[in-house]
């Protein structure tokens, strides 16, 4: 038996969200039921408001709704500084650390051989942009610990080297809080590798 | 640091669905910025259009977009019984077991005093007008197995008893491919007093 038009739309839609399968669809769609009209036509409008208000911005491609990002904007930030990230996630992450006084770069991805993705597909260019503008002193590369992370923070790291550049990549080791006994052979390899005297 | 206006009332809106915390309506929000703008606007209307466009049969208070529903309308079904259910949710779960060809009769909730919700808040007196129409001959309650539930069936079947009418409650059991090991006591009881020949 199947569900009236309008509900299988909706079921659709919500479908099309990261980790929502079939049954969690149903439940959000029998949910949306019970909202009243105030909040379906906030959730409405928010959708198509996101997508049309925010964007990029222009210097380092963290999210905004501006021309250029509050951070970007923000005066007492250390505009000789530059960290690398590849997603506007990953800048929210670094400024809830409150440890970074620094400006951003947002990637908006990694160089990925197996999903075709080549360093000009990501803002690479657009770094080498801002270093070449001169007043660059320091590059941190923060993306992922992952193999694509890894090639794309080596790729940078070798396509600036002859620039005047103190360029740095995040520690890998042990995740404060964590336990040793779960820690995976490859972290702990690192985090032995990267000892610091006490 | 905020996110911007747009983006935080998109993850407020996604915020208020079944199961959703903050972080999996921030990945949510992410992924809408993904989307292309016809799949956001399908989405967008989709919200609106289900809770416009969706409503209750007038007979038996199922979802349908049209006066009466798809099995009240449907002919072939069995009008003198009525199928005695919760919500919506669990007409479509019945429809798939393929086993019953009656009608039914959604209360749209149960009796709960917690809640405060008595019989009258919920469609039993549409229920008993159905029966004094004269043409039902048997009420199957199959509200779900809970304290609630249980209540609403014994409360239902209390009120039309003095009607010719054939009532029964769904059966208690071991569900099918259930492991006995894992059963609860309750159900293993439940399960021993409805024994049957084999």
């Amino acid at each position: 038996m199947k569900y009236p038009f309008a509900f299988e739309e909706l079921i659709e839609s919500f479908k099309k969200l990261p980790g929502i399968g079939l049954k969690s669809a149903e439940r959000m769609a029998y949910k949306v039921l019970d909202m009243d009209d105030d909040t379906i036509a906030r959730f409405s409008h928010a959708l198509v408001a996101a997508k049309q208000d925010i964007h990029w911005c222009e210097r380092c491609g963290h999210m905004t709704d501006k021309t250029f990002c509050d951070i970007c904007l923000d005066e007492s930030r250390d505009t000789s500084t530059i960290c690398v990230v590849q997603s506007s996630k990953d800048v929210y992450a670094l400024e809830r650390s409150q440890e970074y006084r620094g400006v951003y770069h947002v990637l908006h991805g990694v160089i990925s051989a197996v999903n075709g993705v080549g360093p000009q597909d990501i803002t690479i260019p657009r770094l080498t942009d801002r270093v070449k503008s001169g007043t660059i002193k320091e590059i941190i590369l923060a993306t992922n610990p992952t193999v694509d992370g890894e090639t794309t923070a080596l790729y940078i790291a070798k396509v600036l080297e002859n620039y005047q550049l103190n360029i740095s990549r995040l520690a890998y080791g042990l995740p404060v809080g964590g336990n040793l006994d779960y820690a995976d052979d490859f972290t702990l390899m690192k985090a032995l590798q990267g000892r610091r005297k006490v």
